[in-house]
């Protein structure tokens, strides 16, 4: 289902250019220019097929919205839903990019608020490292978010999410809302749902935190 | 059916002395002449009717346990318990105390560990400071505790663990071990159950976290 060799899908990112950005490390400090305003950018990292972030771009106009992610194939599907929206979403771009190359991408301070939604859990223990939440890529996070900037992770799964309570502890980090129930509590009508979520929520609970880094 | 202000409660620990210490306030910093010898103290605050601490009294000999309660009707619960069982546990005490004033009991770096297990949840936010978790107590634990004194929190009410991790975040704790379905994940073998817990679990998750306080 997941082409992630589909030799077409590179080409088809090319054809987008008008949401799709390619060469992403020549706007670094500069991604205000690319909306063309100095609204707060937004990014969803390993946005799969963008369900999420294009319902957040409808939602909050004067927001900019910018959804990563490594496999072009993946983005295929996304560009997919994007064009059968009827919207024309000025606020939103998607982009090719591995999250822990982010640094080159976006400048220090540049970027206000950071989503992980369901990020691949990578179950071993030996492949803690690569996990999304893990001390490979909080500094990166730390470093191209503005000081009070949030990063917020939601995901059904619970190792991934007890794994990622620790690793946020640990980088000391500050902790503003928890949820270990999201579907079930008050307070969150306006959650937006993601492809996994709408997929996995009827099989257990959705956790989710609000966190930010410590300021220097 | 707990009968707070049971008259007979406190003539019934009274006459229990062999397990239940009276005036606990005289034996701060000395609570090792009560049990003769060097081990190391875990106490349970607010044991309820006392199945936990009993229970680990008999499986740990070589710690020593001090069951910590408000109520004296409920103390008597957990006399009737120690009473029905066999055992002659050398290592194990109840006393009647309000967690508010433990540093009148214990000297400094006197315990080594505390549990709180299902604590009462305080639903209402503008109770939120008589949780046990909140920062009204966390400084009680931290000066009884020895340095590397874990505090470990157990509950089924996801209010209350929600609270409590963000609680023990601000207040810069360590996070050692978190689960959030203790009775579907492994290595919890040795889990011993309390008595809200065998009636709660089949309801919902039970939720764990291992804490300890930095040291100065
Ligand atoms: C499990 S999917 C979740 C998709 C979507 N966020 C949702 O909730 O429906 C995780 C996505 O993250 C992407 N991803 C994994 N690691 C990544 C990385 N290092 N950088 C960018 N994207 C990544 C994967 O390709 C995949 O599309
Ligand atoms: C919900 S019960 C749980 C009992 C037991 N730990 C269990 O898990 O079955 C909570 C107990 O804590 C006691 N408690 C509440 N506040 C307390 C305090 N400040 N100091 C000591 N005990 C307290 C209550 O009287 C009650 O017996």
């Amino acid at each position: 289902m997941r082409l992630r060799n589909n030799p077409k899908a590179n080409e088809i990112l090319e054809n987008h250019k008008d949401v799709v950005v390619l060469n992403t490390k020549e706007h670094k400090g500069h991604w205000r220019n690319i909306f063309d305003n100095d609204n707060p950018i937004f990014i969803e990292i390993g946005m799969g097929k963008g369900d999420f972030i294009i319902e957040n771009a409808k939602q909050y106009p004067n927001i900019n919205f910018i959804g990563v992610e490594k496999f072009p194939s993946v983005i295929v599907g996304a560009l997919k839903k994007y064009d059968d929206s009827s919207y024309d979403l000025k606020n939103l771009r998607f982009m090719k990019e591995d999250a822990l190359f982010l640094n080159e991408v976006f400048a220090d301070n540049e970027i206000s608020r950071i989503y992980l939604n369901f990020s691949d859990p990578w179950p071993k223990k030996k492949h803690a490292k690569r996990r999304l939440t893990s001390h490979t890529f909080l500094p990166i996070y730390q470093k191209l978010l503005k000081p009070d900037g949030e990063l917020i992770l939601k995901t059904d799964n619970r190792i991934l999410f007890e794994f990622s309570l620790i690793s946020f502890q640990q980088f000391h980090m500050d902790f503003h809302d928890i949820c270990l129930d999201l579907h079930h509590s008050d307070g969150y009508e306006d959650n937006i749902q993601t492809e996994y979520e709408r997929k996995f929520s009827p099989f257990g609970p959705i956790y989710r935190i609000v966190t930010t880094f410590k300021g220097e």
